[in-house]
């Protein structure tokens, strides 16, 4: 089976399992069961089980699948197999905090630059990156092969700096700012809403 | 049907459904159909209208869903027809973030209380919070009803802050450290890993 023929919605159920199967290095646990996978997941133990098979891994019965293997399958499917570098533009709180993020580098993200508009902002360095300009922001990029670009400025900002962004060349954007943007089709973006988050908590409270 | 009948993998999509319901109320969108709720999401649409029609609404053929309706019945499934407030602990760029972020209170979620344990923090504000010694959080929580704790501490010191927390009677704990927290069975813990949402963008590229 290759993987055009996995189903989309099989596809983004990944990096759910993905997560999961994170926590689970974490732990050093070695085997997981589907019904342990599905624990606290959208999906149950069955569909676990179909999923997994489309990339052949059936498991073991009675013990389960590889974690190691679960993860470097995964990660292969959704081409986390690479380095992804991308740009940040605003150095705020949040900006900040993902310039320091100790969880990128482990699954192949590097910033590689980062732009802000306070001219007390450039110039400083957070981690290893020297803040830049963000009025540089498209010639910087087009001299770099950077094809993610992170937004984390205040939500009036956020489309002028997508149509930076898009007119650069970028090819997917993860925004922070909570505001929808208007990019063309060929543009993917993941709309960041960390609500969600406190949502799934509280139906168990 | 009554909501104990509703399959738990369902509710575990609820979240998903409310994320793009609250995109599309941005948007101002009035109706939607199972397909365009599908779109993005990992769930096909038959899918869609098996988890929506558990809880009653079955749609137009034709128009779709109310979109409006989507948001109250899924708000009130999840428990979030109601103010939730909660305690920070950790005021450095993600706490700070956290303290100022626009979405909590239209989603009724109400950050009531910080602590940090820097001096040069504790007695500043932020928003409409005072932020207050880490030494006294078992202290002050156990004067206030607040049912959820957020932990943006850096790594090493968040099983403590978890330990007090749990002490202290907290339900539920979202983790923004990148630590898995040991905790009573009854203390349900959401592990946020901002990761994933640029894992899921990659695969796009």
């Amino acid at each position: 089976m290759t993987f055009n023929e996995i189903p989309q919605e099989t596809i983004r159920r990944l990096p759910m399992y993905l997560r999961k199967v994170y926590e689970l290095l974490d732990k050093d646990q070695s085997q997981v069961s589907s019904e342990q996978l599905a624990r606290e997941l959208p999906v149950n133990s069955p569909q676990v089980r179909k999923d997994l098979s489309y990339f052949g891994d059936f498991g073991t019965r009675g013990v389960g699948y590889d974690v190691q293997n679960l993860a470097r399958e995964i990660r292969s499917i959704l081409h986390l197999d690479r380095t992804w570098p991308m740009a940040l533009v605003g150095v705020g709180n949040i900006g900040s905090a993902l310039l320091t993020y100790p969880g990128f580098e482990k699954k192949g993200f590097t910033i590689e630059m980062a732009f802000d508009q306070a001219p007390e902002i450039i110039g400083q360095t957070i981690g290893q990156i020297t803040i830049e300009d963000v009025a540089n922001l498209e010639t910087r990029l087009r001299q770099e092969d950077i094809p993610i670009g992170i937004i984390a400025v205040p939500s009036p900002a956020a489309q002028n700096i997508a149509d930076c962004l898009v007119e650069a060349g970028i090819e997917g954007i993860v925004n922070f700012a909570p505001t929808i943007l208007q990019v063309p089709e060929e543009v993917h973006v993941n709309q960041v809403d960390i609500t969600i988050e406190f949502c799934e908590l509280v139906y168990y409270l």
